[in-house]
């Protein structure tokens, strides 16, 4: 998707492609072979490139750092993205810098699990540090018992993320990007709506979102980016929290003194915690591709490339965005026909992946005034296009 | 430009490419080599597609039928297209069906163009009827003098196409598409502003256009969509006649018997006479990537394809694009950073072709609802990408 504005803006864009039929490889022009966990590969590209960036982060962190050495220019750095391949350097990170987070801690063993649940209460979030995405990597654990297994597997000095189980209101993103000279851009907070921990729709922006809470979470995203030193798109997902009283947030446990490895809440108050980063242009912000007067894909480029950063108001009222995950039909073609002569406003948006189940394959959106007709519209496509309704 | 759309629609795009450094080389995955002149590389591109199109009208009519006799199908097909091939053969449909034209006569000798310009006054447009673009291939005379050249390298049977010199109030475009099954789409009629016959501004939708003629216009271009089997997009461009009594449209000429081979103002009253057709997108549709819902691009890749039509709605009050013409810096990239810092709400697109002075490689867009402010932006914008001005 970064193909678009690339051509757009006429900026050489080499993608490294881990197959002929990966989907960059079915559509760009060029396309290096190489898989990213092949440094032999990444430094052929990187030598070929004035810029090196990400459409997401598993290329392992040595690897970057040994072409950083070998004076390639890595954007987000090598040492930025630590914080989005690493749940427990960004938790570290974030603490230090007062950014709201859930109560976590660093478990090596389950004694130090124990010793947390008994703080914060079960059930508990436990998480392996690297490699998880779209819910993998992520376990509920309401007793010892249940993360036993992700426990026996840890090496020596190795440790798992456990997070207290925020009772949320809801999830929230916020998109922003930051350029080398420090510019930088925030797109409205949106809402995110999740099922199984897979992201099914976002609304743009967040409906009923009271300007203050927008406001507090955008600084923080800002404030993350140039602690950091982000380059190009920060994605930060949000647990918004109730706001009764009573609350996690102001619950009995937080009056007393937390244990020795329990990290409190920082910026109490906030009305959010912050879940997750991502340092790329992310789901979340596939929206602004039609509703935005610059997508996250073009002003990824910008910023990496140290081009002046984009307009990012939104171009309708509302704008939604409903994935389309991987289902019954293998020909997208035949259903999506359907859906367009059933919606001619709607934009479509294929990924060129093969259909998986549950495999986020595209996403379809549509822009307007009506939200409640937007949500419908969206939503309705997105199961047609995947097989879910047949009518 | 189709790239994108058909990139997020999953269509397989491949662009018959002149060479390894031609504009769609340098980003599409498939651009196999060849000609467009050449009928062994068609009929190797059509063996490998399931529907051939064009992105522009210059592939000879002959190779087109030999590829519709070998089985291809060719949208638009062979015999509409040769509507916006040859002038000529434009005027004598057009007049058939009724649409508003200019006085025209097909001129084969110095003979009949001195009885055209007696019945019609001079100066004359005098046109070749294939291979024109850009201004290239019209000729204004103010006697059979400036068109000696032209009728003297005329071969027995050729002819030239002459055609009165409309005094008109300013020039606008339809663009419309249409599809196999007969679905039709039309956007705003917009206003085109030309300089020494190129094209420099669009403005969508035209200002001030009465709704009577907007209406007229786009019934006029759906209708040659209709009459003249037209799939995909076509743009029909207008001019607007002065409204006041006395206008060449009520001139006493148009009271007599027009001589035997001058073909007469045919739906007077109109308002308007058409001066050109092509099918394929077109510059003056270009506003729509950024200013529509759906952009011609889109459009004609859905219509080729059969696929539904989708919205043409304009997504702004105004949406005003200007063209970027080459000019005496050819480092594009290095005058657009900042017009990226001037604008942020532009939307710049940049073909990948070389620069030559006067040649079209790229366009800015912008969209809102203060016309004046939005036509001085883009043309400062075009100005300074193409180092017009430098400030």
């Amino acid at each position: 998707m970064m193909l678009a504005p690339a051509t757009a803006l006429s900026l050489g864009l080499r993608v490294l492609s881990e197959a002929p039929d990966a989907s960059a490889a079915l559509v760009a022009a060029q396309t290096p072979p190489g898989l990213h966990t092949d440094l032999t590969a990444l430094q052929r590209l990187a030598a070929d490139c004035d810029v090196v960036t990400f459409d997401h982060e598993h290329v392992p962190p040595e690897h970057l750092q040994a072409l950083e050495a070998g004076g390639a220019t890595i954007r987000p750095s090598a040492a930025a993205l630590v914080h989005a391949q690493d749940k427990l350097v960004m938790r570290e990170r974030l603490a230090a810098i007062g950014v709201p987070c859930p109560r976590w801690a660093a478990v090596h063993d389950a004694g130090e699990l124990a010793a947390f649940g008994d703080e914060v209460g079960w059930p508990l979030v436990v998480k392996t540090p690297r490699g998880g995405y779209d819910g993998k990597g992520v376990l509920v654990a309401d007793s010892l018992d249940d993360a036993a297994d992700w426990l026996g597997r840890l090496d020596a000095g190795e440790a798992l993320l456990a997070e207290e189980k925020v009772a949320f209101r809801r999830e929230l993103a916020v998109l922003v990007a930051r350029s080398p000279m420090g510019q930088a851009a925030a797109w409205p907070v949106v809402e995110t709506v999740q099922e199984d921990g897979i992201c099914t729709e976002v609304i743009a922006p967040a409906p009923g979102l009271s300007p203050a809470m927008a406001a507090a979470a955008t600084e923080a995203a800002l404030r993350i980016a140039g602690e950091l030193d982000v380059t190009g798109v920060l994605a930060v997902e949000l647990f918004e929290l109730h706001p009764s009283p009573g609350d996690h947030a102001r619950s009995p446990r937080d009056g007393g003194p937390a244990g020795a490895n329990v990290h409190d809440h920082e910026g109490e108050g906030a009305g959010f915690v912050v879940n997750e980063l991502a340092m790329r242009p992310h789901n979340s912000g596939h929206w602004t591709i039609d509703g935005s007067v610059t997508s996250q894909f073009e002003q990824h480029l910008r910023a990496v490339l140290d081009l002046p950063l984009g307009d990012t108001r939104p171009r309708a009222r509302w704008t939604v965005m409903a994935n389309v995950l991987g289902g019954d039909y293998p020909d997208l073609y035949t259903t999506y026909q359907h859906v367009l002569a059933h919606d001619p406003s709607l934009k479509v948006h294929l990924y060129g992946k093969s259909v998986r189940p549950g495999r986020k394959i595209g996403h379809v959106t549509v822009c307007g005034d009506d939200l409640a007709d937007l949500r419908e519209r969206a939503r309705h496509a997105a199961d047609y296009i995947q097989g879910v309704v047949t009518e």
